[in-house]
């Protein structure tokens, strides 16, 4: 779900964690949903990303409602 | 921030905290901003509130855009 706004972004684990200072091996497991991040983290993301968090949770609620897995 | 919500929903912390499954002082320290929750506590909190947490972070977002705290 992340992943595809990171995507968008055009930026790599490597770029995103540069920039929202996480190491790259917690935003790969936040994209698999391995990791269950705080919303404090989760802001810094979006920043990094230049998305607004709602709009990355709104996409969340649409994916849940289709049927994928929170995460 | 989610205190409103909450309100607005006619909830107590105690009506929230019994259909959310958190205890009530860890409700009382997510709205203080004592405590930063996981997003899957929120999307809990969210769901008992009947509102969708993108909105929930949508006027946060409007809330820090106007000079507030994040939390």
């Amino acid at each position: 779900m992340l992943r595809e706004f990171r995507e968008q972004a055009g930026q790599s684990q490597e770029t995103l964690s540069a920039e929202c200072g996480f190491d790259r091996t917690y935003i790969s497991r936040v994209e698999r949903g391995i990791i269950n991040p705080t919303i404090s983290r989760l802001w810094k993301i979006a920043d990094a990303l230049d998305a607004p968090l709602s709009q990355i949770v709104k996409r969340m609620e649409t994916w849940i409602a289709e049927g994928g897995q929170r995460g």
